[in-house]
Order: structure tokens, then C-alpha cells, then sequence
């Protein structure tokens, strides 16, 4: 029996009593029984979201909300700025010219956050651009982009939306979708959200509606006008993920029950904790300008391979990311979100620890497990 | 407390072994662990589905691998036809639409199964229809159409495949997909695989891939060959529905364990007895020429709103199925497919007895329960 610790950006943990409900016999979704249950999840969503619209449950996993909001939004010839900065950042470019958009991608170096005024410069020599479309949190690099500051270059302008892939932001950090006036947010089940993956959300502004009747992309499965017409009357558009939606009313209870400033502060704790773990080894944080308290990116010490990291951690029964693509070997990744606590980050750091003096990386007396203790006393 | 019986046409129970392996904590996709779970799933569903093709699974309900397969396979102005006999029928004909194939739709009156004939002479008049689109068991009426003759008539034409909708067929009754030549065959967990919903399967012929390579529609989530080329390496394009996926694991070992030929026999038996039931009780079924070994639709006898008699049997915590659209009111469908066995169609058939003796239907010392038990001894 070797015990099994989870400390990837997803799939993350579910606590035992989203397990527990989501074993339960199964409901019909089109049971009353079903309508309950869904509009207890549509209140809670809002709540999360922080938004007064509808947020829409797709059986899918986060990609798919997002080629939504392509499809659902966009008409081929559209111009919008992809915010390059990652993976999921490449993610953005490669849905919208796949559908024809005009995508202008503005790269930002791995590990840096976008700067808004490169944005605001672009919408000035171009003058006709639909959206930016940005991630709040890039999963792959550990960066957290300055997501209110596009938002307040876009306030006013009727004619050009903010689309953010908050997969690895919502339930992490503040992203107040009507109060800093975010025209469409995506998330998964996932991550912070605490469930097996296979739940995609996506909420819509009243703006970003309007871009909805101009499109004229086609779509079927991720039809958001359909999806919004059958949850005002209770419902899905097509079978929806039943036991994962029961999950998710559970999870939704227990961000009412911590409530969203206090899962947000833990999020915030850990995280400072994982970085000042991680530097007090004496190791770079991959973007230490603006982090992600949703993972923590770590480059790999000179002379060992990150990716080396994650298998020997894997060896002890440790489950962390390494790099992709470009970075790989270069970066590995600790993750503290969704159903996490102090002892998750003091195992991520202690095995860290271990791991690397197996690699031969000279710890010289240092203790990062002490350093993070030190912030969560 | 009142205790829930559920006998609709998905979803469908799920067996305690499934749930507890669900219930089971987080695997991560990318992890050696997950890598084994899906080889031997990927080897299960060959064998469900009787083909050495990779059966690619997403995250989504059934309706994704439908959208996927017209994505995937076709361009527009391509020459379809649709059988439109039923709710999913329809579906077959909206999603060509709405991509721009020229879809000719053979209309089939609803609880009637489509002649080969009829697909014959249109194949015979138009010379280049690209494909046959059709569901093997259409789920709102409870016809079982003829998927072999299709397949006959298409054999040797290498411009021309065959669709299958086998998401209440797959599991159900016989589709050997590489014996009878079908193209793709698409199902979904919710229904004879005893899951909850949340993933959808398809599986392509050879001659369905070269569609694949000339197919023009832009696609993302729903990509077939960069499933297919994921799927090769053990794993996913996008975070797949882990939990989902462990469950599906163990019904698929349920499968082997009753083996597949046990799986159709056990199917037959239960339809064989609720038809005879339902005909005991003086009552039609809908679809009496070609019933579907997944569900029985009965026809609401005269003076009785089908509408009331699942109202009725939701009130006694028993779940079944009214009729869609036009049939509404007209018909009401008792499901006998997945994790069913003998006493969950005596329960329907005495269920459906006190509902309509409720309702004023006179069953003049008829018993269904009786004619069933003969059939089942």
C-alpha cells in the first residue's frame, strides 16, 4: 500500500462528501426531483460567479465552454486579441483561427503576466476589435494575468468583449464577474470546484449576449442561447452529467459554508505559504512577478530535470505537474486548489525536499517546510 | 421515506459496484495509474462494440459524438440521409442542417422502422449520397430499425457509409460493427452502460476515416483524429471524465463477466416480458412491428393521458418516460435496459396496473404481471 497524495493542477481532490454524494442512485434529469437539485446549483453558481446572469453547465470538459464561447460569439473575419502567455493561452489562438476569426495573438513570454498597456495599444492601432480574449490564471506557466485591468480599458466599449478562461481562477482569487464587468467567464469542475472532471461553465454578460445574435458561427452541443432558454425553466438542453451536477451541489454548499472571501483567503494562504516554501530552498519561482494562487510553477535547479522531479515525487506516491511543451524539464509544478489545507502544502515542500536531494541538489541545511510553517502558524 | 424505482430510457441505475469504484478518489489523467484503467477500457469497448477499430470517448453527452461525427466526416453540400423516424432521428437532420450538408430526409412515421427499400431507391435516384444517418433503436418511439439490411445495401460502396446512433442499441441487442460493416457507431454512458451520463463513444471504419481526411468543417473538442492519435498513446486530447472512466472500467468487466452474447440475451428476455405484459393488459404497444429490445413504448389507451400515467407512477417513486413532441400525452415508454433485471419489469408492469386502475382504466381481472412471469420463469 503506498498512499497516494494529489498535488496537480487538476484533477484536484474531492472531499468525502462530494464522493459521498455523487454515489448516490441516480436521478432522472427530467424528475422533479432533478429541478430541485439544479436550481440549488444554478443559485450557488451565481454566488460563485459572483454575477446576476445565468451561468450555463455543460457536460464537458473546460475546452469545450471555451470553443463555446468561440462559436457561440464570433462570426468568421471577427478580430480579436489572443493573450499568448501559455498553453491555454495558445488554446484561445488556435479555437479562434480554427473558426476563421481574425486573431491578432499577442505573445507574452512564459512565467510573465500580460501587461494591460500592450493591450491598450493594440486596440488603439487596430480600432475594430471584438474581444480580448485572455486566461485570469495560466495554468501552464503558474501566472496570474492582470484580468481587471483589461477589464476597465474595455468598460464603455460596446463593441468589444473580455472572454476569460477562469478554469484555474474561479473559487481562487477574486474575479467579481459583474462588478469588474467580465463579458464571459469559463471554468471547469475540476479544479477549484473539487470534482472529477467533466463539467465545463460558462457565463455570459449582457453584452457578450448581444455578440450572441450577431454570430453566425454553427453549433449544436455547446449551443449557449439553447442551454440559457432550458435553464430558466429548470433545465439542460441535453443529458447533463447528473452525478456530477449532485457533486456539485455539495461543493456549492461548501463554498456557501467557507464563503467565497474565506476560500479565496485560503487559497491565498497556501499559496504564500508554496512560494515562500519553495524560495527558502533556494529555487526560482518561474513567475514570481505576478503568481497564481492556484499553482505554484518552480524552475528546475541547474543540472536537474524537472521532469526527473516529478517522477521520482510520482515514486513516493506524490502526484505533481511538470512542464509543457517548450518548458518541459525546465519548470515543474505544485498545485494548492480546490480541497487543500496547510498539510497538503507541507507535503508538496517535504517531498520536495526529498526528491531533490535524491537528484543530488544540495539542500545545505535549508528547510522549506519550515519556511511555509512559519506562514501557517 | 419512499423508496425510487427508476425505469426510464436513461439514465439508467447504475450498480453498486459502479458507484463505489466511482466513489473511489481522484486518479490524475496524466498519471501511469490512469494509463492502465484506460488500456483496459479501450479493450473493453472493442469488444462491446465487436470492432479492432479504437472506440474514442469524450466527455459529453451522447449528442457531442453525433455533432462530432458530422464535424469529422463531412462538408458542406455533402448528400446525406437522414432517417427521421423519432426525436433522435431529427437530431441526425438538424445537425446536417445546421452544418450545411444537403440532407435528404426520409421520414419514417413514428413507431414504424425505416424500409431498406426505401433508403435503396433514394440511394438508386441520387447516385452520390455520402452517407446513411440513423439510430439503431430510435429511444422516443421504441422502434428497432433495420441496421443490417442498411449495412447490406452499402456494402462495397466506397463513397457511401452508414451512421449509427446506437446509444440505446450499443449493449442492447446485436451491432457487430465490423461483421456487418457499419462506419460509425456513436452511444453514450447513460443508457445500456449503466453509468451515469457524461461521456459519449464512437467508433470509425477505415472507410469512415478517408471521410475524415477530405472533411472541410472546423472542429476542436470533438476532433476524431486527434482523439484517435491521443487515444493510440493511452490518453485523452482533453481532461477526460476520470471518474466516469473508472466506472466505466468496471461495467465494462461486468460485460465480460455475462459476456456479451449474455448481455443480448438478458435484454431479450426482459423486453420479450414486458411486451407481453403490456399486450396481457389489453393495451398497444406503439412500436409492435419492430420493438426495441431497450425500451417499450405503449400506446396510452383511449380516454387516458399517457402524460397522467407517469405522473401517476412518479408519485408511487416510480420513474418512467412519457412521449416527445407530437406523441406526447399519446404514449409512455418503460425502460428495461442496462442494470435491469427480471423484478424491475414486474415492478413496472404492476406499477403501470395500479396507475391505470387509478386512472379508470377497466383491467377487467387482467393481469400484465401474470403474462410476464410465464416468460420469465
Amino acid at each position: 500500500m503506498q498512499k497516494q497524495y494529489l498535488l496537480a493542477p487538476g484533477p484536484t481532490p474531492v472531499p468525502p462528501r462530494v464522493l459521498q454524494a455523487m454515489a448516490l442512485p441516480i436521478v432522472h434529469h427530467r424528475a422533479p426531483a432533478y429541478k430541485e437539485i439544479f436550481a440549488e446549483v444554478r443559485e450557488g453558481l451565481k454566488y460563485l460567479f459572483q454575477t446576476s446572469q445565468e451561468v450555463l453547465v455543460f457536460a464537458s470538459s473546460g475546452t469545450g465552454a471555451m470553443e463555446g464561447t468561440i462559436v457561440n460569439l464570433f462570426s468568421p473575419g471577427d478580430k480579436v486579441i489572443a493573450v499568448r502567455g501559455g498553453k491555454f493561452g495558445e488554446r484561445w489562438s488556435d479555437l479562434g483561427k480554427i473558426y476563421g476569426l481574425n486573431v491578432i495573438d499577442l505573445d507574452v513570454e512564459w512565467g510573465q503576466a500580460v501587461k494591460s498597456a500592450d493591450i491598450a495599444a493594440i486596440l488603439e492601432r487596430e480600432g475594430d476589435v471584438k474581444a480580448v480574449l485572455m486566461q485570469a490564471s495560466e495554468t501552464s506557466t503558474g501566472v496570474m494575468h492582470p484580468v481587471k485591468e483589461v477589464a476597465d480599458l474595455l468598460r464603455g466599449k460596446d463593441d468589444t468583449i473580455l472572454v476569460v478562461d477562469a478554469i484555474t481562477g474561479v473559487g481562487v482569487f477574486p474575479l467579481p464577474m459583474d462588478e469588474w464587468g467580465l463579458d464571459v467567464v469559463v471554468t471547469g469542475s475540476q479544479k477549484a470546484l473539487m470534482l472529477p472532471p467533466g463539467l465545463a461553465f460558462a457565463a455570459v454578460s449582457d453584452k457578450a449576449w448581444k455578440f450572441n445574435e450577431r454570430s453566425t458561427l454553427p453549433r449544436y452541443y455547446f449551443d449557449f442561447a439553447k442551454e440559457l432558454k432550458n435553464a430558466q425553466k429548470g433545465q439542460n438542453a441535453y443529458t447533463p452529467a447528473v452525478s456530477l451536477i449532485v457533486g456539485l451541489r455539495e461543493v456549492l454548499r461548501m463554498v456557501k459554508e467557507e464563503t467565497l472571501e474565506g476560500v479565496h483567503a485560503r487559497h491565498a494562504r497556501l499559496a504564500d505559504a508554496m512560494r515562500a516554501g519553495v524560495e527558502a530552498l533556494g529555487l526560482e519561482l518561474f513567475a514570481p512577478d505576478a503568481p497564481s494562487n492556484a499553482v505554484t510553477a518552480v524552475r528546475a535547479p541547474a543540472g536537474i530535470d524537472g521532469q526527473d522531479v516529478v517522477k521520482v515525487l510520482r515514486g513516493r506516491g506524490v502526484t505533481i505537474a511538470g512542464g509543457q511543451d517548450h518548458v518541459k524539464g525546465k519548470i515543474f509544478r505544485l498545485a494548492h486548489l480546490g480541497y487543500a489545507g496547510d498539510f497538503d502544502v507541507l507535503t508538496g515542500l517535504a517531498a520536495l525536499e526529498m526528491a531533490l536531494n535524491e537528484l543530488g541538489y544540495d539542500l545545505a541545511g535549508r528547510s522549506g517546510v519550515r519556511a511555509a510553517q512559519e506562514l501557517l502558524k
